[in-house]
């Protein structure tokens, strides 16, 4: 359970096309950055279950939230979770059915969360708030005592990782290559569409810079 | 595990903000099709783990396969599995920092995969990557008993599944509207760039319409 992540354990080492395998934290941590969408799994009366929740990273640990009543939140405190973060880059197209896939990076961190003390929480909440929307906390009302109560901050030391990436064209049997087919990639990147103001906003507020720098993945 | 999704079985039952959970199959099933991308998790030694992978649906069932020497697939073969399909549609920007969100669609689908057998892969596969690419199957070279040996697929039926969805602006708390503090939705979406052609594609070689037609998401 405390294996660095510049190392891969038994449980990281990437096995199938272990050349995709990457063991740095440089990978691991630009990968957590690039997108808050991570799937939690856990195991729930024996059996396997996922949570789709939204993680932030500071410096090597990784942690995400929910209300006390969460099963997931429950079930995961203090016991094996596998959480994972996997951005689809794009779709490869080969000459055989078989070589098809996709360009993709993705990160597995295994370990057991342990719980935010509660005079931590509010600045672990701020730095994920911050994180993803740099200064909207200061311009927000104030979280209130009760609000902090009824949330708990599950955090997981980045020890056990690996990293998984894919890039670039396909890689065919040489004899497909003299076949007349089409190959390729067609990148795919998630993009911001023009922000939504809530109708109910008051008629002088204005967009903020932080709402229009957005840039997903 | 006979649970038809129409109705939540005791793992399914969205418990956290349950007005967000559906159960219908029109709603589970254009979830799944929205996207290639899925996440299996699966345990191993009494411990949970992840493979992100990629599923197709065909009527009532959800497929994935990989190599049989794949780890995922030998943990997940006949055992408990959960598969989860996650979509994220926005950034959702509230008047309090807990009132922050996001607009996504997620379906889980929990079950014990078959092996499809031998006689039916080479139609799985090809459903799958029509379902990508429709008609590119024919034009590729001709799948080999070797490699179709050497694939495995898996299958499970859609019974136990549940999804969740959150649309549209945030909710605040009421006495938060009068603030001055602008709220609202940042959309994302997935988008294609335009494609990379493989630089060993023979010259005379055109790009098909089924990659010019390929919209995610």
């Amino acid at each position: 359970m405390t294996k660095k992540s510049d190392a891969p354990s038994k449980r990281t080492r990437v096995k199938r096309l272990h050349e995709r395998g990457r063991y740095d934290r440089e990978t691991i941590y630009s990968i957590l950055d690039a997108t808050p969408v991570c799937h939690v799994s856990y195991v729930i009366d024996g059996r396997p279950a996922i949570t789709p929740t939204l993680q932030w990273r500071e410096g090597d640990r990784v942690y995400w939230h929910g209300s006390n009543a969460s099963q997931m939140l429950r079930a995961a405190k203090d016991n094996d979770v596998c959480l994972a973060v996997t951005l689809l880059d794009g779709l490869v197209l080969a000459r055989s059915a078989l070589h098809h896939s996709v360009n993709f990076r993705s990160v597995l961190v295994f370990g057991r969360p342990e719980q935010v003390p509660d005079h931590e929480k509010e600045m672990r909440m701020r730095n994920f708030l911050d994180g993803l929307y740099p200064g909207r906390w200061e311009s927000l009302r104030p979280i209130q005592a009760k609000e902090l109560k009824a949330t708990m901050v599950l955090s997981m030391p980045i020890d056990e990782a690996s990293a998984k990436v894919r890039t670039g064209q396909p890689v065919d049997d040489e004899e497909d290559y003299a076949l007349p087919i089409w190959a390729g990639v067609v990148p795919l990147a998630q993009t911001t569409q023009p922000p939504e103001a809530d109708p109910r906003n008051l008629p002088d507020v204005e967009i903020p810079d932080h709402v229009r720098a957005i840039k997903p993945g």
